[in-house]
């Protein structure tokens, strides 16, 4: 039987530009995953870097753009920072992508490497879990102009510098006063971003299926400031009212020195991410494992 | 020009069974209500068992029920647990309720008893906000049988006794298995309920738009079984697996002595219940108000 | 070389009256246990139920008060609600207890029974850690009597039933007013039980040599009501102000059907418990370990 | 009678260098505390840059050490900001502080602009309450040198920049291993700072008359590192691990851009600060209004 995704993409863990060369160990897992796709009746494709960075000339290479224009799957070597950076630039084109880790498995990269044949091919079958998750369109207003824009599939971030006193943040949706929080900083995080980031900060967590982001304020002034969920079909915006050394983070990238009335604007972009996962995964084992929740019986 | 609210009934604090009657100035407020009604051109329906209990005889009267099948709105004179249980009496019947509150406004009681006429005017004659609240549904499983049934717009709630150690109980959704919780207790809140015990017990507050239900532990053993929101379009099950002297609550009304393998099911119900606040009500400026949040500005 | 703890005794961890005989795995753990004690040269005690419970009838038996009186060591075979059990009642004698445990190790049972021989010679020749504990000192007042005293290692916890609303509890520390708390109930715990109930219910962990006591509100109404630490020196009172079915716990043990006005009393015991450790115990490493602290270098 | 304190120093808020001269307001306020306390009898000294600010050259005037040296009571007039710069400048010297608060009251400044001298009168003559606080020695260690020294009242913080991840804090206690902890930055908190910043990161309030310092993480990875309270007998130090663009702040004076390795050693100052208030002022009292505790009573 034919997989039902042809065209096959793989990418590495993504190193910045001027990174040194991939590693040996690297080059090698990349090849065989390569390898392994092409047994499998797949047309593989290599992301260009990764192919530069291996040294893996011999394959069919396109960037991550044409990757999502061109193929039906992308295969993700990494940890979920690396699923994160590459989800978001696939977004646009609805790619599924899988995650295939090395070391301590994640929220999201629940492939372990060692085996990680047994797990693809059903995957490549058409036998998997689909686990669709929001995304966040951010963006950052300064006299009426928005001066950067971002994607982020975790949170949205303002806070303090490392050496000033408060932020004070004005809160509205869709143009209702909501709060003003005196804080170290307030996160706007998806479900996927409310077991990262805002979790530590005393967030709950919420469910994929929930449509709606978490704002945890950080080290709140007022105890009573406590995280509140809202429905992620409304704009969230975020005025900077007060502080100095204030950056904006989306999933980690900066935005910083923010001005007294510079507004983050928050909505749920139009496109989603789509992981797959190996039949049977729950979305609830993967919690119970990373947060090493008691499993009963003892 | 007419109320749109043509038969509109007053209730008023619901007091138990065997009951003294009414105070004077309680039996004063409803008939200031009852006849305010009537000057407005709207049929008044005086609530039979407040009518008995104040004296107020001359006016029509209906049983809860039959005001839910007869009235196109319902004034509730009481605090938030009045309007709660009003609201699931009506839920069947979609029958928009009203609070007016004698002391510190609730969260969903919010006209002051003093000049309440300027407030309930406008609302009777179409201009309002509306705030529709789910509802939950939930049984008692004990051997396959359903024993308990009830009905909640705040919480259920299963938790230990006072002199019992820790419960322990079972979750799952939907057939999954969701975590094994050693706890003082589990809250399962509505978006109503979030702003109610949750909130003490930890929890986030839920915007009533969201379609889900907060998780709460309740001093949990594991420290990192944190709070989590799940989909009200699920079928939420706890099973006690260990424990003693534990009861199920359901927005207070207690089922005792649950034993061993008896499962707690919460689903959503069918029915939603609808409050209207003067227009400009907001929900964020109620937050801000009952919990004492820093408006900005000093 | 001589031991230094010359009459050494031996407590089994302590069934309820009426409880069966012990297993032949228990039976032959204490008897084990004996013998080495009595290879190492020391007089050997066994208490006196832990003999009638395991048949062991062959060795020279004291009830636990006797211990007190005349051994010079304990060692304790169970978890920590057996160390915390016996350390109630001995420490009016200030006898010394050393913990084995079978299975999982405790806060303050750090003696893995494999292999306990290694642990236990150096500790009796007088090669040790000393970890001295204080002790609560309790009684529950009614109408100016006392009619219930009780010593807790622990926690004092004073909570609702399963059924009912919040107590309210009136909070003086040497007849200073400092809160009033409605909540589900309040925990003063000691050092020792900083990092049991308490911290499930929100509390800070308190080393050992703090001369204080943690005051953690369960579930409290009001969000400010945060936990505080007092010193050990004071009277602390708790009044029964509101609620029912509310019940005080002393390391568990209950006094149930508390009334309003009940002031339950607490203070520090003249007598602390001292657990002796392996050299190179640390309370640090044992949190470590307890809590799933990252360690790091990954 | 006479005052018992005979050389009384004023001084206003302490404004940054270069600051532009005193409001004509702030002028009224310090020369109507100045007259006061002539009146009663006290020499007066006016702090020299108050003095200077004000443009009230006709008094005694003294720098703050000065003041230290020479005076028996100095009357801060300002906020709990402005009482904890001039608190730590005058530790050295044992001499107590009043309070005086034109705005919101403080934790620390209690007594009212409106009506000082009601206030003021019966502490001049020896009847108040004494409200001794324990400060912190900090220094940093680079490469075995101290290159940074600072005391604090409140805390010592070591935390992230604004665009940084999490750092990581190797923390020990008298050389003893306690946790290496990954998160925002940690706290380290008096009984004086435990009601400020680091009650926001989730940490106790600890009651004056506690020798410990409590270690708050902020945001932590890891759930279970909660806060925890350490005797003021320790060194505690905290080592720069991982991370970049660190800071540590001292009451919050600022050194920025730690370095791997670098430690963080706090220990209790030989100093203490002491506080007078009004006699019948509570410590429970302050928080209650602080931070908005039930009453009681409704």
């Amino acid at each position: 039987m034919k997989p039902i995704f042809r065209r096959v993409a793989v990418i590495g863990k993504y190193p910045g530009p001027g990174a040194v060369s991939a590693s040996d160990s690297a080059r090698q897992i990349i090849e065989s995953i390569a390898q392994f796709v092409t047994q499998q009746d797949c047309e593989l494709t290599l992301e260009a870097e990764t192919a530069a960075h291996t040294g893996l000339t011999q394959y069919h290479t396109l960037d991550v753009e044409g990757i999502g224009r061109q193929c039906d799957l992308c295969l993700v070597v990494g940890g979920d920072g690396t699923m994160l950076g590459v989800g978001r630039r696939l977004a646009g084109y609805g790619t599924p992508l899988v995650g295939i880790n090395q070391g301590r498995l994640g929220f999201i990269t629940d492939i372990p490497l060692e085996g990680y044949q047994d797990a693809l091919t059903p995957i490549l079958h058409g036998d998997y879990e689909e686990d669709v998750r929001p995304l966040m369109q951010a963006c950052v207003m300064r006299g009426g102009e928005c001066v950067f824009e971002a994607l982020a599939l975790n949170d949205v971030v303002v806070n303090r510098g490392s050496t000033s006193g408060m932020v004070e943040l004005r809160v509205e949706v869709d143009g209702v006063f909501v709060s003003n929080q005196r804080a170290d900083g307030l996160i706007v995080a998806s479900p996927t971003g409310s077991t990262a980031y805002a979790l530590s900060a005393g967030g709950p967590m919420l469910h994929p299926s929930i449509p709606g982001w978490v704002l945890v304020p950080i080290a709140p002034h007022t105890l009573s400031n406590r995280p509140i969920v809202l429905s992620d079909a409304t704009e969230v915006a975020i005025e900077v009212a007060g502080g100095r050394d204030i950056s904006a983070n989306f999933d980690m990238q900066s935005l910083a020195s923010l001005q007294h009335g510079d507004r983050i604007l928050v909505r749920r972009s139009a496109h989603r991410v789509c992981f797959l996962h190996p039949r049977g995964w729950s979305y609830f084992a993967t919690l119970r494992k990373k947060l090493g929740w008691y499993e009963g019986g003892s």
